[in-house]
Order: C-alpha cells, then sequence, then structure tokens
C-alpha cells in the first residue's frame, strides 16, 4: 500500500503503514541518508528485543545504538544531554539522521534532541506502542518534561519519514496496549463518528491484534492526524482538537506523579470528564457519556477518576500550556465526531471536579 | 529613520537603529504583545545600569525581570532551566514574550529559551554591545554551549524586532567594542569593500562612538546579515560565509578554554589565518593579509595567535558543526569583498596552523 502523505506545505513527509517489512523500512531510509549511518535512539527493552532484527535489516546502513533509560522520568533534559553527547563522541554533524525506536518517550526526546543538535538534523519515527503509533509518532511535536511538569520544552519538528509495524504492538504489554485504545477512541470521538463505530463491534479484533482491523484502526487514526496537522501544524487552532480529553488527563498524571495512570488510562478519564462536562455545560444536546463509558469499560480502561481537592485540580490546571489570559481552552463534544474549543475560566470547572 | 525588514518568507521582521528613544521601543514592542506583560532577560550588569530607565520607558508595559549570570559560562541548558522555572513561577504562557537585552550570551540564551519554551514564544532581541548589534542579534540563531563546544545545542527562531541602540555602547568596555569592530571588519571583507574602506579612515570616529560614523557602521552591517539571512535562513549554503574566520576562531577559543580571548578577538586571527591560507592556496592571487593586519592593528585586534600544537587544533576542527563527510568548509577570500567556500580535509591545514 501506498505511504500516508502529510502534506505540510515545507517539508511534506510520508507514513508507511506495514507494507514494507522491516528490510524495506531500512532501505528507503537508506534513500534519505546523506553519510551511510544512522543514529538509533532506544531503550534497554527494544534494544534486547529486536536489535538483533533490526541489525539484520538495516545491513547496508551503519547503526550507531544510543540507548536511553526506559520511563517518562527520563524525559528531560539531562538525558538529552547525554544523547548530545553520545552523538558527538560519534562524531555526528549536521548531515547525521536519527531514528527513533520506541513509545513516546522515546519518540519525544529523539525529536526534541533532532531539533535542537546544531541547531536541527533529520530524523526517523518508528513508534513501537499503539499509542505513538496512533498520536505521538505523528505530528512533529517534540519535547521533554520539567520538574514543573510535562512537555513544557520543546519545539516543532517534523521528521523525515514514519515507519508503523504491527509487529512491535505483540511484545506490547496489554495494559500499554489498551491505553493506546484510548487516543484511538479519542480519534473516533473528535473526527469520524464511523471509527467510534468500529471500534465497538471489533475490539476483541483488536485487541487480539488481528491484522486487518488493527491496521484499519492505525490507518485511520494516523490519517485524521495528518489532515488536522496539515491544517494546522503549530497548534494555532484546529490542532488543539486533539487535546481532547488530556486537560484534565494531565492534571491527573501530575497529582498522582505519573505513576498511576499510563497516559492512555488518564486520556480516558480525561475524555469521560471533558464529555460530561459538555452536557453540563449544554455544549452537547445528549449526553454521551454512558456510551462513551461503555467503550471504554470494552477496552478496560478505567471510568472512575480519584478524588483530589478542588485546589490541587486548579494549581495543576492554572499551569496548563493551552492557557491565555487566564482562561484553559477547553475542548468540548458537541456529539460523537463534532467537537469545539471553549476558554473556560478554572475557576468554573470547580463546582464539576 | 525607517527600520530595516529581514525579509524571511515566513515571520520578516524589522531592525530599528537608534532611530527612536527607549520609550517609543516599548510603545512598538507594546503592539506586538498579546498580554500586558514582558519577560525581560538580562544580566547583573545592565539591570543595575539600564533597570531604571527601561522599567520607565516602559511604564506601559509590565516587566517581569528574569537575570541571568554574567559569561559565556552560564551560556548552558542548566541556565535554560532555570529561566523555564522562572517564566512558570511567574504564570508565562504560550502568548507570553520574552526580551533579550545584551550581548551575544543573553541573546543566545534568550532565544533558545523563546524558542523551546512550551515550544515555541515570541521573543525581541535588544542588544546592547557592538558584537551583539551587528551580529548576534540578527539572524534567528539561538543555542546553548555544551561541555564539549560552544553553541552545539540549538534552533534557528526569528526575533519578532530587533531593536538597537548605540547609547548602551557608551558602557561597554573598550575591549568588548574592539572585540566587536573584528565583526564589522568581517562584513566588510566578505561583502563590501567600501565597508572595509570606511573602517580604515574613520577608525578614531568609530572607536569614540560618534553618532553618524557608528550607527553608519551599524546600519550597514545590519543590512548586508538581514540580506545574507533572506537569502539562506537556515544556513544550507549562503549564509556560511558569515563565518569567514570562524573556523580558527572557534579552535582557539576552545584550545585557550574561552579564557584568553574575546569572540572578536579570536575571529580577528581566524580571518587573519583565513586570509593567509586564501593566498596558499592559490585562492586569492593577491595575499591581503598584509592589509587586513593593518586594519587589526587600527582596533587593537590581536594579530599573533598563540602556539598549540598541531594534534591539539586538529582535534578541535574535527567537531567543527559546520563539517560534512570528513571535511571543513573552510570560508576563503578571493578579494576583499568577495569570498568562497572550499571544502578542506582537516589534514591538509596541518601545515598551516
Amino acid at each position: 500500500m501506498k505511504p500516508l502523505i502529510v502534506r505540510l506545505k515545507i517539508n511534506p513527509y510520508p507514513i508507511y503503514i506495514d507494507n514494507n517489512g522491516l528490510k524495506k523500512t531500512f532501505s528507503t531510509i537508506k534513500n534519505f541518508l546523506k553519510e551511510n549511518r544512522l543514529f538509533v535512539v532506544t531503550n534497554p527493552t527494544l534494544k534486547r528485543l529486536y536489535g538483533k532484527d533490526i541489525a539484520k535489516a538495516a545491513r547496508a546502513v551503519r547503526l550507531e545504538w544510543l540507548v536511553i533509560p526506559d520511563g517518562e522520568e527520563y524525559k528531560t533534559l539531562k538525558t538529552c544531554t547525554r544523547l548530545y553527547s553520545g552523538l558527538l563522541k560519534r562524531s555526528a554533524t549536521r548531515s547525521s539522521h536519527l531514528l527513533a525506536l520506541g513509545g513516546g518517550v522515546v519518540g519525544d526526546i529523539t525529536g526534541f534532541v533532532a531539533a535542537t543538535f546544531m541547531r536541527g538534523v533529520g530524523y526517523f519515527q518508528m513508534p513501537t506502542t499503539l499509542l505513538a503509533q496512533v498520536d505521538a509518532g505523528v505530528g512533529g511535536k517534540t519535547g521533554v518534561d520539567l520538574s514543573e511538569g510535562k512537555n513544557l520544552v520543546g519545539a516543532f519538528h517534523q521528521p523525515r519519514a514514519v515507519f508503523i509495524h504491527t509487529r512491535f504492538l505483540k511484545t506490547l504489554p496489554a495494559r500499554e496496549l489498551r491505553s493506546g485504545m484510548a487516543e484511538v477512541i479519542k480519534y473516533g470521538i473528535i473526527w469520524d463518528a464511523s471509527l467510534f463505530a468500529y471500534i465497538q463491534t471489533q475490539n476483541k479484533k483488536i485487541l487480539s491484534l488481528q491484522i486487518k482491523p488493527i491496521n484499519t484502526v492505525i490507518r485511520r487514526c494516523c490519517s485524521i492526524k495528518a489532515e488536522i496537522v496539515r491544517r494546522d501544524e503549530r497548534e494555532k487552532g484546529l490542532r488543539a482538537i486533539l487535546n481532547f480529553g488530556h486537560t484534565l488527563a494531565h492534571a491527573l498524571e501530575a497529582l498522582t506523579r505519573y505513576k498511576k495512570y499510563r497516559h492512555g488510562e488518564a486520556v480516558a478519564l480525561g475524555m469521560l470528564f471533558a464529555t460530561k462536562l459538555s452536557f453540563a455545560l449544554g455544549f452537547s444536546a445528549k449526553n454521551h457519556a454512558p456510551i462513551l463509558k461503555k467503550v471504554l469499560q470494552l477496552y478496560k480502561l478505567p471510568t472512575t477518576s480519584p478524588k483530589f481537592s478542588r485546589k490541587a485540580y486548579l494549581h495543576i490546571l492554572s499551569r496548563d500550556k493551552k492557557r491565555s489570559q487566564g482562561n484553559i481552552n477547553f475542548i468540548l463534544l458537541k456529539k460523537i465526531g463534532r467537537i469545539g474549543v471553549v476558554p473556560i475560566d478554572p475557576r468554573q470547572l470547580q463546582h464539576y471536579l
């Protein structure tokens, strides 16, 4: 199958979904390279699981491995500094290219290092989690966390190409797979009622990674994201809708110190909150929370938020990146497949938290 | 006088040179702001010298001061982390704007923080050294140093506007002023023989900061740089000529641990080396080194390089950012006002070092 193209005005790039084996992927990558080597950023688990296969498939390209510890707590400037040093030690230049082999953490940090090393080098994404395949690997948002919060430092830097191989999902823990489904459900809600319906009927096939349904879901999500990113590369407007459920999700993650929830689980709770809020504020005529709750349960995603004081929530919400002039731009649901962005004073939320 | 415009395809921006007082400057800035406050990044010396004047001139805008220590050794990711925290503590948002009030260090680091804080916010440059006024403040190159070398991490991020006030030069140490003249001389050599001639006859007036000559020099340099940046925003080709003298300068600075030379002094030595090399390699028909040496001496810039082992030089040169495929892109002189870029194997330089 042909790759999806993210049609940006400057630097459009292809997303290849499972239509090629790893070997084909590396011969495609080789065509982009100016020097015959590639810096692969990954974590120890993936190196152990796939290092040999990849080395074999990439035979024509010299691979330089840069292994970083696994976990969001390492998505820091400190890890970036280690990567910069690793690149310099191996005499990387402005013409060098990186490959992010991993989930969101590896992708975000590799993208940020690519955006900033010597003021920018090229990179590829090879996302290995469902979450990264449908979301984090596409769109050019890169970043690292600060002790004050997630993704507070970053850059927009589009990859040269994205390569999605569903084989990586086979070694993904079940909880991670379900967590990724939260973002898939999100795409259904914000853009595509038929995707939302498909997810409801195909849950068993999707969770057991049957090729056709899992591919259908990934391709559809990527093509939705590609379209949204094309229309709003720098998150000036439309792209905000991708953050449906994320305002509360980020707060929940911060309040539980990123330990209790996988990102998708927090997003599940955030979407449920936003859906209830949409109805409570009269933005949607019908309460879609019950149907969403049912779908989340199909994928064993959480549907009950823990209790925190309103003050704690408000403190975190007041730091949201999408804030402007004291208001949070809250993404609300009109109906399945249709949403909108509404500026809300965080204090207005008190009642619903 | 009208501002110079840096005519980039996306985000063109104006450079105002001395045609307005500080008060006018801040009312211009106010028009760019989405919120009525401005984060001023500066160092303790400038805050002490100009804090009151600026607060007075900016009365209509709420200023938030972020003071960072003075000196290249603080142009690090660690200082960035302090700035990010300072911004968050003061509830900065994506709509916030920064103002870099200072020399190259303040400008580079503020630009980098602006490029990366929440994936990019707007910023203004108000360069206070001659070097920054003719060079560092214009062009959108931002960055910080690593322990391995200078400016190894950075981004291209154009300011919203640049405001040049020569009044700041009055408190600049004489050595800094002369160091800035090295870059002025560079613009003459690479682009404008008449500027080069002007510098030779007006040295006393320039060094005593007489308004007309100092303005003429700054305006001419900015307009040359604006033209070069317009033609090559991302340093893919032409812009490399701005690095005339810089390959050796960076090596000299690194070898002397950034202690012995001001940047312009190292550039003076680097230009002299590149000029001699141009003649030795037959790139220029005439040896321009004697005339350049005379001009450098007019501005009390160094003309004798310290001795280091060839091995030490080569080690540093092999890390040059502008390297590709093992070669250094060396900028050579054809004649005054005309230069070219020639890839040279660092080992070829052994003989001349």
